[in-house]
């Protein structure tokens, strides 16, 4: 993994823990690949268990990927302990994967003080584009 | 289970079937709750592996729902043989679940000729509404 | 109009008054077709100023219906001077209209203390559905 | 208006033929400002007609914009007599733009053969984003 920026409001190895602590991130065995301020990617290496039944990497599984690489891209920017949430997300599904990894990049597209809003896009190794996702999370304050 | 409708284009131990040959539906163990023409309400069991680290019930595993039930609401109209392919998924996330099964309620809400188009709902054993999804599949033609 | 609610957080009178006051829709000319509470549903008459170069009705007149049907559904329970916004709105455009009348249908599916959402729809008079909208607002506190 | 690439599919002259033949459109009087291969910028000018009651420029005229910069976006890799239409377009509301003319940009990410998917942007002439859009389209062949 490659970090770009020294301004991050968490370490590597706090993503690698927050990735570790999240029951359902597990199923998938993601990798940290990139981190910088306000991004993040992630692989998720091919298993069978992400398979339909034709073969093909199943949508949720890179819903899943969106979901965590956008919520660890925030993280970068508003530290481990920040209270979010999504609140949508819109997922084109563009080509099929078929036994292969997936690249997953996310990135903050405008951090406000109650909204965030991310687009991710799942790459095959070759960089040919799967699918593409826009991410709205609000900022919860603590009471 | 209740079968509502004589006309669907599958039995219900096809459903069954279906679940038990998709790898990655086996992550959620979903249990067949209805079925009628376009439409299929699914369960997913609690199990910690589905939540966040906070206890929530992963986004995630609610989109994994609606895009299983979509499917099958859909295979009870075109059968199992039908080749279709998500194009677009749209969730809201509108409540929290905690340490509770996930009932998801899809419906064929469009069939076209090359395109459809429904919505699913997540809720609790209580009604409340969770999520709230909208999913367009392409319907592919046999070469 | 039918007006289906005695408990209604505005009047018809006030409805109408926000359609004439709101620049941008008075190019739709809209006409209120039914309110109730959480409930709105407009008639946008055909006109040829809302036609694409085929002759069908452009997507963004949809959308405009949708999103002023869905903004007075909203003020049938919080009243006219409710601080909304708009974050989020996803269209899916299932069939197509020519010269014809479109009558919108916009429901509240949960109002939140920050946050609402509701569903829309697009018909022409025979019942045809022409376009599936979802809409997220948001809720502004006075300061 | 700057044109990068001699590629395209379409004159400038076309792409401005488009707009005037398009009665829809005329209402928002939109400039050509930038346009590429695969990619369109437009600009509407500020007028009160767009406006909502509270001033702010509706959301409907954001997603005009959009639609319309990726039709045109489209139609410079496909020529003017391709055979298109939106399927799904999804917009994120991120700023208020008051008083001001939008910049929307439009770019094709994929084109495939059976479908076409792009993202859009509004922006201020301060470059503030102002709403972000993902648009599919499907590709209709001639009979």
């Amino acid at each position: 993994m490659k970090v770009m920026d020294a301004q991050l409001a968490v370490t590597e190895d706090d993503l690698r823990q927050i990735l570790k602590d999240s029951p359902f991130a597990r199923i998938y065995d993601f990798r940290l690949d990139f981190v910088a301020s306000g991004e993040c990617r992630l692989r998720m290496p091919f298993q069978e268990a992400l398979e339909r039944p034709d073969g093909i990497v199943s949508g949720p599984a890179l819903m899943a990927a969106a979901d965590v690489a956008m919520w660890l891209a925030i993280i970068t920017r508003l530290g481990k302990d920040a209270l979010t949430a999504p609140t949508e997300m819109a997922t084109a599904f563009l080509s099929s994967a078929r036994q292969e990894d997936i690249i997953c990049a996310a990135k903050v597209v405008r951090l406000g003080r109650s909204r965030i809003y991310g687009v991710a896009e799942c790459r095959n190794d070759q960089g040919k584009l799967i699918a593409h996702h826009t991410i709205n999370y609000i900022r919860r304050n603590r009471g």
